[in-house]
């Protein structure tokens, strides 16, 4: 199918290059109703690409066409070439990894930030992007009840997040280190459970692995602030500088919460930043039942919360806060002249991190917090933290297999009771048919299951069957 | 309008919790003719938003609404509050920065790539996508007459690979530092006209702003082969250790091109890690005429080139390739026992760079390429490259204006012969009646007016209109 000789569509008007505008009228059209029936009824897909790698390249030829093709035929090879290729994250039946998922409102605004494509670095670039991304990040902090004071603006990953958190914190416990580089005796501090992008910033950041200490955790997979504390002490005595330490709420394991308000207090003692990793629970306490998840976040230096985990908005969009604004620019801002404006008064986004190049992303957030409300968000999300306590009530009542962690989120953690061989022929089981795709980690040091539970459109069908699949003898 | 209180649409289904499939099919289609019509009709529109900053903040609600609300107000707020302030990237008469515009074809993949909404972090958590990924990033390096060998791969933006390069450049200088943090002695080398991003990736990495070098140019603003020479010579015998030089294939500030064969001569003799940045002009390179720009550029240890500045493909999508993903990977990979899988034999991009949240940025390129085709591509640029030229002519013709630098891409770098005063005075003039944008630089310390033609909608009675506005006595 790909191999054919191309009939050339484009440059038919020299001097209108772009495809003509009755054609994107159609074939836009063509594209909403095929997503209309891929959200409506995915679960004719299996959730799990099937073949192995190159299977795809191998099939697409080794050099793009000399001459353009029709849409006709790049449709038909999308359908027929990719699609078998992809693994669905927006399957109900994915639960692997945090389940994500994009609703309908935050799609087809992600159409209009495609179309508008603009640049949101200065703020005259696109008053509208940089002032809706503060608003929307203002809106974030009222739902979860946090400072309305601290600064707020949209990151493409928590992983880059907490580069941004990284680097601050060494601006502000040695600014000379902009100027000068690093003294090498900065340290910083995460759990077990911290997830692994916050080592990787600090190792980007230039601390040196050896600098980040992995703090104990306790019987719930929460950091010990007792350690915490007995490691800062040690490091002291040796003459280092921590400067850095890392909470989560809702760790990727197992969704446990450190103790935020322990841990903050040791490093105000100590001057250390804390960063708060909320990419995936800190959305949850946006809910009354859930608002003590976030006790002792309102002390953090930096807090980042990922809308894609679990407010339905698709990548890349993730809220990074901090209550220094100053330090994070000191870190960060650099003075080019072709960049310059005369602009007063204004946040210039570019100055507050890596990336120069920065998406209309606040479009998406602003189409679903609004299009489902407080209400709705609050509805979806508790749709999953029930069907994942039903799950968790199904494993632990069952003589087969048992809980690894306590379901607090929408996470379910189990293994089988016959040890970690039978766990992994189990998740193998579960996902080889192609209708289920669950995740692994190790708790314990025991192989565990991870069930997610938070995609829009899973129905409560779907657990069902997915426990049925697990237990079936 | 934004204060009515609101009827709630969304819930209406709670096994449902998202908008029901027949209204999104329905406002798809609405988005789908507003796209057609903003695409085709653009010059209605102001290119430059106006307002003061706060303008908009002011206009929205302190808060997010407690009930959803119709797709209809959301909309209309769109047109009402949003586009107004709305700086027109993708407007004709852009001309400021480097002027970028997303093509009919890129917009409608980016459409699916929300409705999938896959993350590209492991082969396995979606084959298509990183296959994709590798196919394109092969497909142009055929285009470009590179070295078919090297690794590619998408990253968000030239600002963050300019940072997996520079971190790549230390792991392989220090492969020590990883662990141990960095040694205080590295030095980069940068021009006086290399884009700051790069400078913003060696002070993020840790080398420290007084480690950073800016070689001296030459008359026609290319970096000195020989002052860069002279400068890790005098750093060497001061026991620094030079790791990391950046060549540019088209400054920001003039399209210069830095004598890259010299300037790798020079890393390779003192094991530099050669980084060229091709964001702008690289793609230029497809042009038989333009092939010259990346003489040299085969040597290089990393080579970047950004789609959404020439090749229509909008925010964001950044090519980075490298002829050492090994160094690359021991820079950046962490196990993590979660994002392990048991496949073998293909790439996790996750492990060559920051952030692991990867979205598919690769089908919006794969679009273009096969809709256009080499040859659409490449009309569309020599259509830029004339309009550029034909305007050089024009200023260089004058006797009030004097170009600032050559015309060698699809940038006009020009002055007032009456000083820094008159050439603000004019820049200001141009743009302040919103029906055109350009931007400014310095070059041998004067006031300069860029303008970058580039749009795929840019119409030659554009081109002409702006040098009315700009001769106008």
């Amino acid at each position: 199918m790909i191999d054919d000789a191309p009939e050339s569509t484009a440059m038919a008007d020299p001097a209108n290059p772009d495809m003509p505008i009755e054609e994107f009228r159609r074939y836009g059209k063509t594209l909403i109703d095929w997503i209309a029936d891929y959200l409506d009824n995915p679960r004719r897909y299996p959730v799990l690409a099937s073949g192995q790698p190159g299977d795809l390249r191998r099939r697409l030829p080794p050099s793009a066409p000399i001459e353009g093709e029709p849409m006709e035929r790049i449709l038909q090879d999308f359908n027929q070439a990719i699609i078998p290729m992809v693994t669905h994250w927006n399957h109900p039946r994915f639960f692997a990894y945090f389940s994500i998922s994009s609703s309908a409102p935050a799609i087809l605004a992600e159409l209009l930030t495609a179309a508008l494509d603009v640049n949101a670095m200065l703020w005259k670039s696109c008053p509208a992007a940089t002032e809706l991304e503060q608003t929307t990040a203002a809106w974030m902090l009222d739902w979860l009840g946090l400072p309305s004071a601290w600064f707020g603006m949209i990151v493409d990953s928590a992983s880059n997040s907490a580069l941004q958190a990284v680097v601050a914190a060494r601006q502000r416990a040695e600014p000379e280190s902009r100027a000068a580089g690093l003294s090498g005796r900065l340290v910083a501090y995460v759990s077990e459970h911290t997830h692994s992008s916050v080592e990787k910033a600090a190792i980007t950041a230039g601390i040196g692995r050896s600098n980040i200490r992995h703090i104990a955790v306790d019987a719930g997979f929460r950091m010990s602030a007792g350690a915490l504390r007995e490691a800062i002490r040690l490091d002291l005595s040796r003459n280092l500088k921590p400067f850095f330490a890392a909470a989560t709420v809702g760790t990727t394991s197992s969704t446990a919460i450190d103790p935020v308000p322990g841990i903050a207090a040791i490093c105000r003692e100590n001057g250390l930043w804390l960063h708060v990793d909320g990419a995936y629970g800190g959305a949850l306490g946006m809910l009354p039942e859930c608002r003590h998840f976030l006790d002792g976040v309102d002390e953090a230096d930096s807090f980042v919360v990922n809308p894609p985990k679990l407010m339905t908005v698709p990548l890349d969009c993730c809220l990074f806060y901090t209550r220094s604004p100053e330090v994070v620019r000191a870190a960060f801002a650099l003075e080019a002249e072709y960049l310059k404006t005369d602009v007063r008064g204004a946040v210039d986004y570019m100055d507050y991190g890596v990336a120069l190049g920065r998406r209309f992303r606040a479009l998406k957030l602003w189409f679903v917090m609004r299009y489902f409300g407080r209400e709705g968000l609050a509805a979806i999300f508790r749709r999953g933290l029930k069907m994942a306590a039903w799950l968790g009530e199904q494993v632990s009542g069952s003589d087969r297999f048992e809980l690894a962690a306590p379901v607090n989120m929408g996470l379910v953690c189990f293994r089988s009771r016959q040890g970690d061989d039978a766990t992994r022929e189990l998740m193998n089981r579960i996902n080889d048919g192609g209708a289920f795709f669950v995740s692994h980690t190790a708790l314990n040091g025991r192989f565990t299951i991870r069930v997610a539970i938070g995609n829009i459109r899973t129905q409560w069908q779907d657990v069902e069957e997915l426990w049925a699949a697990i237990s079936k003898p």
